[in-house]
């Protein structure tokens, strides 16, 4: 029986069959066909696009219950364009006039069809060029004999009890995913905050990402075990050991029902501290699970998702919409940090431009933000606007020096300015807060409490620049420690920080969700955690169990801890008291 | 006039023309020929073979002095392979019969015999691909009507009093500029680190890197001033600029012959605090400055150079001659730093291999190296036997937690014990140091001095890390800021922690070079410098003009400012107390 070992996401144990996503990227050959052969060549074309239209029909038949409904339509034009000899004339036209194969004459005459659609003026007609890329991957595949998976809209396979295996999940293919009643993932490349790691948890399955080779060892129809508490995949386990993770996973549900008699009870520990239990949110799918377990409020709404995968910003209404909804299905405060894009999160309509690198020591977040105020302006505008409908703080993301601090609350000054000059309405009063995950903005933690209403630390980035690790990065993911005692001191600093100030710092990052660090941040005094709803439970039970006043000396102990190994022994400790 | 701004290498200012680099980058079209055309599109390849060659015989004829030797060899090699039939009439072969255009032809078949000779035994044959490059480069550019500059080997042109343009410059053509009489450089990409900067240093010439844009500015032929110490490049100056910028490069000559007056005075400021100051170099060219100014050591050896551009690792004992005749040449203690490489500087043998990322937040320096024995182990063992010849010490870059610490010291007591039940002769008692550049490193300073023998505080890293810029980035090298706050306490912190421990503790990033900053490190408490040498003596002269006793109350105001222009205004204030 082989393991292999990731990054785990989501609490659960899941058992089932691989379904083996390939690669999507298709290399068309180019060779060049003797005259007298051509017509051969012509014939194989032709068979191709028979095959493929079966290859329609039969979908067509097949479709089932559990597929889109717009999947017959979409099946059907297909069908149409598979005999426009827009496509199939012209690309034998080019293999005859060109002597070329068929792969580079269809891939030549796809792409002069989609330069042609790109230019319509007529939306519905620049759209057929996604048609146009579809039918040509498929014929693609055929030509060339690929047998692959994708998750595209005419996937109408059973999936369910499935477990999907790749590289990566696109953004396309997650759309797919919804519905289909798969039971985990498990990918080569992610990490925690990769959009495959997003998508597990909205769906509240487990998953593990960064499984370098995963698709290499795994075949389709492996049995596999997926243990996204512990970041474990195990492919063909035996009677034996299938048994044993039954059970756990029998456990972990009945755990789950325990959990659940916590969702209306006060979130204090045993020696009477009141810890606030919060909420982070991509989308206002999420909301359902939030109110479930009945979080304290939003802490932390991304709003990248509205920007991401279009070809332009969301409107000022588009966003101000957006906010409203959420803040009033809610019903409970929410904090929107405004746009962090730019480093590995970069937007389709430009920004930030070709020339700033993708490094995440870019321009990123506000940095970007405040060099492009045509972004940030209308979304400030928006989450004020919101602020009228319910209780909403506005979160700055990456700052790291005192001069942004300053120049963001002018804008904002300026923009309230402008909104009360229209007559519309906003919170006068809105909260403005920092979130602090540059290990500068850590060590300035005092003066920065001095200039704003709250912090918010993202430990993900903070321990990412105090340690120099790229997370996302597997040759150093070992070296990535939330424990370390350089990470654990500037938590403290930032704490300590907000007591003096008198302002509420709350705690934001996956440390926040993780409760093996749930006594370790008590201790460090943190009094506010927002994660995953998926987690909250969880946490909410560690805490309810433990006494802050006997912590100290075992969180001292973890700190100043001589190496990793003795700083986990610690926490083993702490968690064990 | 047209003014840019960029980063400033060097203390000098250069007049000159400008020598415009065009990018060396050529894609070849592809183009279908009919048959009927294809008899043109061998008489037009056949013209470009004949215009190569009597380009060749020109470049004979006027080969001047300042050529290296080897050239007239080179050309008349290449003049050979030019009628070679494996390359001409194989080429002609590929139009006829595939009917495709020369440049198509040309490249496929250059390809071709570029992966014959890759695979000869023969090192001799092997390097012949090396022509086939260069001629089929050359042939391409007539083909393709290419007016460009390279500083090849084949470039014999005139460059004295030339200012280089270009986009950034490559391995290959900073070998070719030596010698030649070049005054100064400018490119678009770079910064202070990066290989032109650090070429231009060594060959004592201003440069204005990281200048985006300046090839698209700057014509061949157009007068530049280049300003090394303000980053400053002025195009086509008026009579009156250009006399006041010859008014100010005399002085600064002047100020050169002044400052030499310093160079065999103890370095003290004028309470007699004594100071010590150090070079740091990348090669054994360096050293004839480093005595010039009188350095009291090497403070920083990086030893990257010896592993770059070239096909496998250097042996140890190809290492230990280097490291034995850079001490025994300088007479002076050494600091040799184990090899810095990954992240953007990457070898051309597979280290780090493929799967990590270029990420400065990668498998970088100690990480590597300990991540691969097979070439930390040899660094080593050729760094201890060098210590049996003078005084060495071994710093470790990039470390970040103590087990690393740990980790490289159990590898060096191993090493010792290797060597000395081989009886090889070492220092016994060789100093360690670790490198402060990650912020977790400096948070952590405390338990690390308790390890090791010294420190020494790699500014430009730690700066970049601590404010999450990348410095290489254009796109935010506004807020590259070595005054901020936040590095200026990790800044002391470090030398604090030193002094606790009694360790010596050095700077050797640029900070330490830049005399506007010497009086802001001294009142922080720094007693150990070590940079560009270059820099020595002006830097010395402002410490020999302080009293650090006066220099409290202003750093306290730089530390605490409320903004980065208040911290500037102090820092001025500092400066001219």
């Amino acid at each position: 029986m082989l393991s292999l070992i990731g990054s785990g996401i989501g609490r659960g144990i899941a058992i089932g069959k691989a379904y083996v996503l390939k690669s999507t990227d298709i290399e068309p050959p180019f060779l060049r066909i003797k005259p007298d052969k051509v017509e051969i060549e012509v014939e194989r074309f032709l068979q191709a696009v028979v095959d493929a239209e079966q290859e329609y029909q039969a979908l067509l038949n097949n479709l089932d219950t559990s597929a889109p409904k717009e999947s017959a339509a979409f099946i059907n034009a297909h069908m149409l364009m598979l005999r426009d000899p827009l496509l199939i004339n012209e690309s034998i036209q080019i293999m005859r006039s060109e002597l070329v194969n068929a792969e580079y004459a269809l891939q030549t005459q796809s792409n002069n069809l989609i330069k042609v659609f790109e230019q319509m003026e007529d939306t519905y007609l620049r759209e057929k060029k996604v048609d146009v890329k579809h039918i040509t991957d498929r014929l693609l595949r055929h030509l060339m004999g690929i047998v692959s998976h994708t998750l595209d809209e005419f996937n109408t396979e059973d999936l369910s009890g499935k477990i999907i295996v790749g590289k990566d999940l696109t953004p396309a293919e997650t759309m797919f995913v919804r519905g289909r009643k798969i039971v985990a993932f498990v990918t080569d490349l992610g990490s925690q905050i990769s959009h495959t790691a997003i998508v597990a948890r909205s769906l509240k399955l487990p998953a593990v990402v960064g499984l370098h080779g995963s698709s290499k060892y795994i075949l389709e129809d492996d049995l596999l075990i997926v243990d996204g508490l512990r970041g474990i995949v195990l492919i063909n386990p035996s009677d034996q050991v299938l048994k044993e993770y039954r059970g756990k996973a029998r456990r972990l549900r009945e755990r789950e029902k325990q959990l659940s008699t916590l969702i209306r009870r006060r979130t204090k520990t045993l020696d009477d501290e009141r810890v606030h239990l919060m909420a982070n949110i991509e989308t206002a799918k999420e909301l359902r699970e939030v109110k479930r377990v009945n979080a304290e409020g939003i802490g932390l709404y991304r709003t990248e998702y509205l920007f991401m995968n279009r070809d332009t910003a969301p409107t000022e209404n588009e966003q101000f919409r957006d906010y409203k909804k959420i803040v009033t299905r809610v019903e409970r405060p929410v904090v929107i940090r405004t746009l962090d894009v730019g480093g590995d999160k970069q937007l389709g309509f430009g920004y930030p431009n070709k020339s700033s690198s993708e490094s995440p020591l870019g321009l990123r977040a506000i940095r970007l933000c405040l060099n492009h105020i045509d972004l940030f302006k209308p979304q400030l505008r928006a989450i004020l606007r919101a602020s009228a409908y319910g209780k909403i703080s506005i979160l700055i993301p990456m700052v790291s020096n005192v001069d942004e601090i300053n120049q963001v609350l002018t804008i904002i000054k300026h923009t309230k300015a402008e909104l009360k000059a229209e007559g519309i309405a906003f919170d006068r009063r809105i909260k403005i807060g920092g979130m602090i995950e540059v290990p500068a903005a850590a060590i300035m933690a005092d003066v920065f409490a001095q200039k704003l209403d709250f912090l918010s630390i993202g430990t993900n980035d903070l321990i990412q620049y105090t340690l120099a690790i790229d997370r996302v990065d597997d040759a150093v993911n070992y070296l990535y420690d939330p424990t370390h005692p350089a990470v654990l001191q500037l938590i403290k600093m930032v704490i300590r920080a907000g007591e003096k100030a008198g302002i509420p710092v709350s705690l934001c990052g996956e440390m926040a969700g993780n409760d093996r660090y749930t006594r370790l941040l008590l201790g460090l005094g943190l009094r506010r955690f927002s994660m995953d709803a998926t987690y909250l439970l969880n946490v909410k039970q560690q805490i309810m169990s433990v006494d802050t006043t006997k912590l100290r000396y075992l969180v001292g102990k973890v700190i100043n801890a001589d190496s990793t190994i003795e700083a986990r022994d610690y926490l083993s400790k702490l968690n064990t008291l």
